[in-house]
């Protein structure tokens, strides 16, 4: 990455040099034939060639933050793991659609930039894009005091990934009767952390916690967001028939899954058919939050979701092993979902 | 724009919603024929039909902030013209490699959303997303308290855009002799606004000053950054051969012009040439700041450099009309630029 491409804007110059330094080996390892270096200065550079084969290829973007997440880490300055969220949420959030990643963008601003901590929070995410296969292709740093709070920071990051057209998965082959399949969370991933430090007193955050298995509470809720491309490439690989992904963030299981689903299509989800991790029951408990609210603010241990006709469940769950749960299924409804059993 | 499409995390649901609404229209009307609405929901999907004429298509990919030029929106409560900052500042960033934009998407966060305020701000991002024919294809609202300051916010944009290979505008037919010509920038764009806040106490923002010929500050502050596509699109239409592009940014002339200067080539910008806006004599004067760090921090009047052989002077001129200023010329250099007369 040249300096130029990843600009830091308001920051003392020196700092910005040595984050840009610091971060420079992590961020070409994410380079592929397709990334033009050298030629440009301003914006970066990747070939269309890398989808050249694609009968209708179609570019697939989005853009996303990790919300108070960063709070937590700040909290406990611990700043390896946000990368890896912010690239795994975005690489989850196309992968849904059927798209391969093929670039990433990241913002990351701050009262004011540390060298160190900037540079740690690249290399995540340079960390995790390599493992996505995406090139890193450009970023911008901000110090902007004032705007944010002190020791705050706000990471945002933008992916674009390409589906030939006729590969789009669009839920339009959802149908009455077919299993819903959830692969499981890490955790909270990037989502309900406002009710979630609420519910958690910040004091409590750094003891080990028996509900936990003795495990902090910090250490848990920064665990990192899960990149489910692995496994949905390994389905496809195979040839499975899948009718429709969800990958459930902020609003639960009852505002994603409803995105994919077709008119006339409704589904039920088994609250008892999985087992949710404690960290939410620690949340629920501690916060005094009813079980409807819970499924309408975090994912409850479901990370993403695959919809397949029946007949599909065996071979999933030969391809990408027991982690696998079919969790509810389909049926005639007005594009809601119940979660039965809480 | 689906409501999916443009996801507000944190933010209290009916805040989010109506936010939803009324920018819903100002979205839909950036779209082309080349983005696949109603076919996905957690994407924005785009087709690469866009560029199938191309022979080697190249996306070009930007993300940037407005810096801290939010601050001076939050004081005189106005948000109508910074959407069009963060567009207007991608767009020239990925032009000045030749590329036309395609799509967009952006990011706005704060300590509390309020619905009106962000409507207004997305309004404008699609307002000077349609002027650029680029689709506004997602975007992102996020509610963070405690990581940003109450009354402030960020807005972030990444824009791609692409280029035919053979096109890209890299610097490397820059030689000695070649005229450096200037666009006219509106003001500070979206740099320098630190030291800007700094040096204009915060007081004086709403008064009429006699050195702006009784503009406010604060309004002229505010004044959106130019998008210089219109202009270089009208250049190349006509056949300039355009060796080289700068968009005067962070950093100013000094760091920004080295970008497109091949080895062995420095620049010259005679101070002279033109006229320095108002604005910045009134900072530098109030901040005691000195012409080199003036020329380090802001673009001085200096909106987009354009590098060409003298003998397309006379063209550049009859195609794009008087406001254009000839600054400086290509000498031999170590990539240095030289700003004489200061």
């Amino acid at each position: 990455m040249s300096e130029s491409k990843y600009a830091a804007a308001g920051v003392d110059i020196e700092a910005g040099k040595k984050a840009t330094d610091l971060m420079k080996s992590a961020v070409k390892a994410t380079y592929n034939d397709h990334v033009l270096a050298g030629l440009g200065a301003f914006g970066g550079l990747f070939s269309a060639k890398a989808f050249a084969d694609m009968a209708n290829p179609v570019l697939v973007a989005s853009t996303d933050g990790v919300g108070t997440k960063t709070r937590v880490a700040a909290r406990l300055n611990r700043w390896d793991t946000i990368g890896h969220d912010i690239v795994n949420h975005c690489v989850n959030d196309i992968l849904v659609q059927g798209a391969q990643p093929l670039f990433f963008l990241d913002y990351v601003a701050s009262s004011k930039l540390e060298p160190e901590q900037i540079a740690t929070v690249v290399r995540g995410i340079a960390g995790a894009c390599q493992a996505a296969g995406a090139a890193l292709l450009g970023g911008e740093t901000a110090e902007m005091p004032g705007v944010y709070q002190e020791g705050e920071l706000d990471l945002v990051g933008t992916i674009i990934g390409v589906v030939d057209q006729d590969k789009i998965i669009d839920g339009s082959q959802i149908q009455f009767g077919d299993k819903i399949l959830a692969l499981p969370s890490s955790g909270l991933h990037t989502n309900g952390f406002t009710l979630a430090r609420n519910a958690l007193a910040e004091e409590s955050w750094i003891d080990p916690m028996p509900e936990l298995d003795q495990q902090k509470i910090g250490d848990v809720m920064l665990a990192p967001h899960r990149s489910y491309l692995p496994q949905i490439a390994r389905l496809q690989e195979v040839g499975v028939d899948i009718h429709g992904l969800a990958h459930i963030t902020g609003g639960g299981v009852y505002d994603n899954l409803p995105r994919v689903l077709p008119a006339g299509c409704g589904a039920n989800i088994l609250a008892e058919s999985w087992e949710i991790p404690a960290i939410f029951n620690l949340i629920q408990q501690k916060g005094e939050i009813t079980a409807k609210e819970m499924f309408h603010v975090f994912n409850m241990g479901l990370g993403m979701l695959i919809i397949v006709d029946e007949e599909e469940e065996s071979l999933i769950r030969r391809t990408i092993g027991n982690e696998v749960v079919t969790v509810g299924e389909i049926i005639p409804g007005d594009q809601t979902v119940n979660v039965l059993g809480i």
